[in-house]
């Protein structure tokens, strides 16, 4: 462990400067915040580069046993104050700990498909926090990753990873083009189910088939008519009210339980 | 109609502190932006006192008409300048129009249970998006309303507004202590259903019983222990990974489409 005390220590400037996309992209690194999402990513074998911790902190069992385990892989533990966290975070109210992480993204080529039964497809996600939420709905349905198409917000950004719980650790998270996707989908089996409004074909009445790709369009547009064509089934979720569409990850939940309970009840 | 050009003038001023929650209290009103949520509370049949419009905005059918009926109604129509749009925002891109309304909230007592089967309660919600999200999850499910206990976060708020995408101009919207909030539900009848991590009954089990009161806990903390008791059942719903919670709205959305898929196999 060492510590640092200044603000224009290069360091700091470095990892500061991975709140920025452009700076992520090149280093091929990001930062996580908090007790709970690095103990996630400790649990799911993934440690740290660079751990950064409050001089002030109170101990904590889960805190000194990933700062054992990052020192004895080689990784770098600093010590700092609570001032520099914030400017590394930027937050006023920064976490104790920060991690700064390899890039978690994989090859489409890579992703073992029967690995997991539910797989979440995001096209144009805009927001960070629905990214990072649809990850923790993966997580919790038991889905195998996040592929994002199209034009989505950065997995790795700071409000992306927040929201996510520490789901980016354990979901598989892949980049490509809609073509790409596509025909990577068609080289195995996998079903590609839309939500749209274009349909009256309720959510409920499909027997879903793993794997399922459950595609969830941009927040503000929905999925391109094309994009509704490519898929295997249409489906609508039925909205009772005046509003005509759910927030996208909300509708990825609705969508991901319903699939996750056909799986249970066989 | 008439036309504002300076930054220092009184009602701007005035209504820009309506982002302050002090501020909305004491006045009882409060901002919506956007054309499209504007136009949900117009369909609702709720107008603004005031609409501030940009000066340079394009025309639009449902601008002109909303323009129109707030004349009518004895509104207060002003053209402005999108500077000063942004100003009462506080966004950059400030929408072309922004609505200030009177306080939509209700007394408990004025609710209505029968008028609709299911209705959100919120535990000390602190997240404004949650809180909006789930008011739109309920217009989306048909709920009645969002009973607000404890200490939440002001439903009225620009980014609860936002999130709300205008669903709180059609939910029932009333804010209780938890004592009040139970002995009004047992004057009636009233199913009290909350989401916990200490019970192994699968959501999915029971038969929920009409008007269902859905009873979503403090983010960070879930329900407290004797709010547990107080509930007539307590149900899990299913986790698959490592994470042992889903988003507090998320799970508002996958509890009350179950209690509106059972409403509809009847």
């Amino acid at each position: 462990m060492r510590e640092i005390t200044g603000f224009s220590n290069p360091l700091v400037k470095r990892v500061r400067s991975l709140r920025d996309k452009k700076h992520r992209k090149r280093e091929k690194l990001f930062i996580a915040e908090g007790l709970r999402i690095l103990t996630e990513a400790r649990e799911a074998g993934i440690l740290p580069e660079m751990l950064f911790l409050a001089r002030d902190a109170r101990p904590h069992d889960l805190a000194e046993a990933l700062i054992a385990e990052v020192e004895a892989a080689g990784g770098d533990v600093i010590a700092t104050d609570s001032d520099i966290l914030s400017k590394i975070s930027g937050k006023d109210n920064a976490q104790a700990l920060v991690g700064v992480y390899r890039d978690q993204s994989t090859d489409l080529e890579r992703i073992d498909r029967y690995s997991s039964p539910i797989w979440f497809v995001a096209q144009a996600m805009r927001d960070p926090g629905n990214l990072g939420t649809l990850l923790r709905i993966g997580d919790a349905v038991g889905a195998g990753g996040l592929i994002l198409v199209d034009d989505c917000v950065d997995p790795f950004s700071v409000e992306a990873v927040r929201a996510s719980m520490g789901a980016l650790f354990t979901q598989r998270i892949a980049q490509a083009s809609w073509t790409e996707f596509l025909a990577w989908l068609r080289t195995g089996p996998g079903q590609l189910v839309g939500t749209s409004l274009n349909t009256d074909l309720d959510y409920l009445a499909p027997r879903y088939a793993a794997p399922t790709f459950l595609l969830i369009g941009n927040e503000a547009r929905g999925l391109p008519a094309d994009y509704e064509t490519a898929c295997d089934v249409l489906v609508k979720i039925p909205m009772m009210g005046k509003a005509d569409s759910l927030n996208a990850s909300v509708a990825g939940a609705v969508m991901a339980y319903e699939v996750l309970n056909q799986q249970r009840r066989q």
